[in-house]
């Protein structure tokens, strides 16, 4: 393909973008296609001459659109809001079409050095101290995973320089609270912990960690020979958006020589609300934090930042230097190959760095600010209504509830909350993912999409009565 | 940002990408900036109001450009070729303005099925059995540590969800070459392993594995106790794309019951051409192979192939299954969180699909060929001209070459060619990584960029031939 063509096709496909998002709200939210449609209605084989670029773009639309779950529809309300905000694809166009890779410094300064700087923006906007560097992963389960491999280097003062975990002599323990999400235990049993080193601690009537049982296990452990390594906390929980108790926490993990992770995964894009950061008071004292601008934020996926305070202990748990790397500005830059797992990395920087300099810190706090208000709005609606019940506190943009007709409960509520969901997916007319909150099915209403305004949330609630009263 | 504002700027900047690619012959390969100068002239605070998206695209002309190095530069011939095809950027551009994500099936269906398609596409381009099943993963770094977690628990009996490697009686014991990845041995330090669990398995004259010395190896450590868990071989080593004997290395694998992984990152992509595939010979009685289309091939970044036998270990391996992931599809479909690290998925078969049908197999062959020819080409200049010396077989792309004048050996000999290369990439004219092999510096010629032809590897001749024998 010349430049010239990639110039006609270019401009067909930002029309059709820009098109899509304009138009996006007509469309079914979820996909319309059963398993194995979509590949079943494409060709098995490669082909083995060029084709055509709009012959792509044909079966682009006739054969991958119907396939598509609309993420960016404003009536998504599943899992969590990933925003692709228009200004950071563009940035991320940018990063493609210059297809450079940052392997160290000289490999393309510039990639290095935006991405520095956009994580110290977004370090200032959460209301970080100076302490903490950043650094872009691809994902909260990356990026957790580097924070128990941290820790248990740590504690283990350096046993992959000799040994490895395999010869350590006392089993190491990670702490995570029965609300954490699922990438925490993933990555504790990658890192080699095991299962039977995972304590999941109960948590109190808010979903959030409980400090004083956390206490106690961890001196059952100590009492049984065990090293205790790390604690995760989450600001924001996956299920219902609880609070860990940050400060109380990071008391206990100063005491025990815990390194402590702060999962703000979801809730850290609040971080940039002053009226928010109450919530993780208390995060100074961590080790670690990871917070995805690739949600709530707006920044397109991936974008997942990592912070620490230690930079060295990082680099020293992640870096290699072979010589086909080592380049003249070794001592004088930083090589972010040795801040993680890959050792390629995207120009990730500049969708992140067109999102805040286009929308303004300004701009991000009213949508925020728009999303928290909904969904507020939201709980009180449903509150209000008989037969219907909020079962999680709401500090953010997420809302737990549950349509409870006299009548059923156990497992027939289970039945009647998962169906009537279902019902309302089926219909296209918005998107919902249910969870177990307390042994129970529950469905969690996200607010949050780019485009979701008061109308759409009035909309969402108008479907789910009908859905579960008519059902009922 | 609204759709028609995205509209105006999308044009601008795909006419902006068109006529850099069009235009960056000229451009100097290695960026202009010093260590900090990039970002020491950007703004150290983010703006709190919003910007204008002109003013974003003058700084990144004035500020971003000059520190970048050019990998799309048909004079780069750095580190190896990370082509961004152009029917591939479009691919990705869609896959961003999309802004859809892969959690499971359901969350998009067709981000699935393509995945699975183009993943199969390619295993049928490379000449593999239907036994494989694929998946994309970033990099091969983290592919690589996939594979060795396999490993580990295969060689543990899942320990994972017992207590860990931690508490496995005896160590297990992974096996690599002296020439193999740095990432190898990142990986398995990472996974657990320990160092002194890594054997660097020595090299033969063409700086292959010495499978004799593998067996050897093997064999002490059975002696002392211990547990032979993965071997690693490498089809194309970085620093002179070496080819490992895999069937001979299969066949010790199978003796000893040992994970064999295939790491054909960089050379992969000539598996496309027939006439290589003897390369890998033994390559089916592999279990996990990592290839990157976003090298050679020309898939934008990132975009790395781990192809395994037994997707369901894999799976048993990586699987997580909370509630707020599951859906009513789950038996029906794949879900390819379970096969890797990462929850969280961007669409990212959109551009290796665009990428193959837009080139067909053929067209993709036709310019490996080039390469490869162009490479053949430069090697037997060097080898023609007096004080020059290719010091590695030269089976793809990638050319060692030394600059020898008589009186210089040693360190002397490393400081001339260290010298003339950073001579050469300091004029811009090209791009060049030095790398050690057998103990001294060598410079490597990694040819492959899109847009390089016989005249840019003349060129270059003549450029190093000026930097080597004037330095000199």
């Amino acid at each position: 393909m010349t430049p010239d063509e990639f110039r006609e096709y270019g401009h067909k496909l930002i029309d059709w973008i820009a098109d899509y998002r304009a138009t996006i709200a007509a469309r079914p939210v979820r996909a319309t296609t059963a398993p194995g449609e979509v590949r079943a209605g494409l060709p098995s084989e490669p082909p083995a001459e060029a084709q055509p670029f709009d012959a792509i773009l044909t079966d682009f639309e006739a054969r991958i659109v119907p396939g598509l779950t609309h993420w960016q529809h404003p009536r998504f309300f599943g899992y969590f809001p990933a925003n692709a905000a228009l200004p950071s694809v563009l940035g991320d166009l940018l990063s493609t079409g210059l297809g450079v890779l940052g392997l160290n410094w000289q490999a393309c300064p510039a990639l290095t050095e935006l991405e520095e700087l956009t994580c110290d923006w977004v370090r200032q906007m959460v209301g970080l101290s100076a302490a903490w560097s950043g650094v872009i992963q691809d994902t909260a389960s990356t990026a957790s995973l580097l924070a128990l491999l941290c820790a248990r280097e740590r504690a283990s003062d350096f046993s992959l320089v000799r040994g490895g975990m395999q010869a350590e002599a006392k089993p190491h323990v990670v702490y995570v609270s029965t609300q954490s999400h699922s990438s925490i235990e993933k990555a504790a049993l990658l890192a080699g912990f095991g299962r039977e080193n995972v304590r999941a601690v109960p948590v109190d009537e808010k979903f959030a960690l409980r400090a004083d049982a956390l206490d106690a296990a961890i001196r059952a452990d100590l009492a049984a020979g065990k090293v205790p390594c790390a604690v995760v906390v989450t600001t924001g929980t996956t299920a219902s958006t609880a609070l860990d108790p940050v400060a109380a926490v990071a008391e206990l993990a100063g005491r025990y020589e815990l390194w402590l992770h702060v999962d703000a995964a979801m809730a850290g894009s609040a971080m940039i609300l002053p009226e928010c950061r109450w919530m993780w008071d208390g995060v100074e004292r961590a080790d670690s934090i990871v917070f995805n601008p690739h949600k709530w934020l707006g920044a397109v996926f991936d974008c997942s930042l990592f912070y620490v305070r230690d930079t060295e202990h990082l680099i020293r748990v992640m870096s290699t230097s072979p010589s086909y790397l080592r380049t003249a500005a070794d001592g004088r830059a930083t090589n972010y190959r040795d801040w993680g797992i890959p050792l390629g990395r995207r120009f990730r920087a500049l969708k992140l760095w067109c999102l805040i300099r286009s929308e303004g810190v300004s701009g991000l706090q009213a949508r925020l600010r728009r999303d928290i208000a909904n969904a507020k709005w939201l709980a009180e609606r449903v509150a209000a209504t008989p037969n219907w019940r909020v079962v999680a506190p709401v500090p953010l943009q997420t809302v737990c509830l549950r349509h409870e007709p006299p009548g059923l409960a156990g497992e027939s509520l289970d039945n009647h909350t998962r169906a009537w969901a279902e019902h309302v997916n089926a219909s296209g007319a918005a998107y919902l993912t249910p969870a177990v909150l307390d042994g129970r099915w529950m469905v969690r209403v996200s607010v949050g999409s780019l485009t979701t305004e008061r109308a759409d949330v009035d909309a969402l609630w108008g479907v789910m009565r009908e859905a579960a009263e008519t059902a009922g």
